[in-house]
């Protein structure tokens, strides 16, 4: 490999990298530690190095799943880069055996896997599957729930549109209280265990419900991380899912795992969270964790929805 | 590097190829060549491979701008891999220093960047800097064009939403006939150049009458390839663009380069082609050539749009 001085076009001090940000990078692109940002530079494993070489031990990253620059994910990364990078519309060996790989990982019935550039593309294709399948509109979604940046997403993520001077709530798009049972609406202090699981899931099933009376429709699909990451590592209640997903079945609609954030075995004993709540999802998404970095994302679904 | 052997997890015969992939990969990613497709293993320069070592001369790829695994492109984003792979929520010189060399090579007023994963995602940004930024909903695009897979941009897609059992157009989406002076519905054989750019640009003028007078509301973009590359290579006739960039703003509207296909020098005289138009847009988005097959894509501003 070249010297490392080879990626760096130009060497900046600090201030004018923050004074070329300032001037060329848009304001919505959020620095962490706004006050005094770290410039870092390189990183290896679970550190992180600023231009000074000072270490950082990494604990806020998202995407660095194996360890930032893993030596084989970077080895296979090159490697791929120097003998192919092209899109997947010739035969490859490489994308159908990791599709077989991912599909292993998971229950029978989830068999067909289309990959995509982000965490945010895969939802945003989850949901347009579901709509064709489907045929309905009305999507539930949780509380302080984030599914990507897209348009799409941006109008079923409470956490965005909920903010002030956000985009005002969409008439397909219904919120369900985030099944917390330490800080939410309902707490463990004031119920049991299967109190709190139906008292949760009730409110999906009153808005199936409710979609049915007022439109005359079936649901297209209720998302959710299987643990609420965005929303505060939320675990929701024992059977919570199997009941939620049920309701939702028999209103028409469909589920979607979103595993983009907690996929990949980072729930530690399972690969995927939904399997932790012992539930079969209609659609899995996934993203950040699969390319340690790289810009790559899947969706994963059954072959009735697919066709 | 490691031996080419490292990047095949396996070894599959085309036959077996073809059948994991018509198992586990979603039948909507078409392959080129539908009879008899082509596996391809690696590629160089102008030449793709295939499992025989057959070479093809690569006319159709949209990726590979300076040739397949150009060397410097790949050492380029094997250093990177290998010493910072994370998100943009720290400094560093490298993105600041991409951003002004991007808006180096664009007029004066374009001056602030955005950096996504894909041209969709850049595509779904602009629409929502113009949405943000004018207050308007109605969006002018082309018959036959193609601004991404996303359900934004299929929404103004009319190469998409077109299609036999494809969604119906929306309500918010208008769109003018193509500026073909050949094919196209006015030709070069019946008017003079100047009467074939007033011809289409009118379309434009209309639709924003239109929304005034039915919806009693501005325009929020016009958006369109400086060439249309999707709606056949299409070369609009000389101060079409201009037209329509007045008359859109005019009617509060935006105008939206999409630069994802034929960006990047691709056009011969220029970096861009609204260059050749001598236009300048409010937002120009870029992607395909940008990463030569690396997913990274971006879009490029006014500061009164991006704050």
């Amino acid at each position: 490999l070249p010297h490392p001085a080879f990626i760096s076009m130009e060497s900046l001090s600090k201030k004018e990298t923050m004074a070329l940000r300032e001037k060329h990078i848009g304001k919505s692109c959020q620095l962490f530690f706004r006050e005094d940002p770290l410039k870092i530079t390189r990183a290896k494993a679970q550190y992180m190095y600023d231009e000074r070489g000072d270490a950082y031990l990494d604990c806020i990253n998202n995407v660095a799943h194996v360890g930032h620059c893993h030596p084989a994910v970077v080895q296979a990364g090159c490697q791929q880069m120097s003998v192919l990078n092209t899109n997947n519309r010739f035969l490859h060996d490489n994308i159908v055996l990791c599709a077989r790989r991912i599909i292993s990982t998971m229950p029978d019935k989830l068999s067909v896997c289309y990959f995509v550039n982000s965490g945010s593309e895969a939802n945003d294709l989850a949901l347009r599957l579901a709509q064709i399948h489907t045929g309905n509109k009305d999507m539930i979604t949780l509380e302080h729930a984030y599914h990507g940046h897209l348009t799409s997403l941006i109008d079923i993520s409470h956490y965005k549109f909920n903010l002030p001077g956000g985009p005002p709530q969409k008439d397909h798009v219904h919120v369900a209280s985030c099944p917390d049972i330490y800080g939410g609406k309902y707490r463990d202090c004031d119920h049991t265990k299967e109190e709190l699981s139906k008292l949760y899931s009730n409110e999906i099933k009153n808005i199936c419900a409710k979609v049915k009376e007022e439109k005359g429709e079936g649901i297209c699909a209720f998302i959710a991380e299987s643990l609420l990451s965005c929303g505060g590592q939320v675990i929701p209640p024992e059977s919570y899912l199997k009941d939620v997903y049920d309701d939702v079945r028999a209103a028409g609609g469909v589920c979607i795992a979103d595993e983009v954030q907690v996929g990949f075995g980072r729930l530690g004993k399972q690969w995927w969270g939904f399997q932790l709540h012992d539930v079969v999802p209609d659609i899995v998404t996934m993203g950040k964790p699969m390319g340690n970095g790289h810009p790559v994302a899947a969706v994963v679904t059954t072959e009735e929805i697919a066709d």
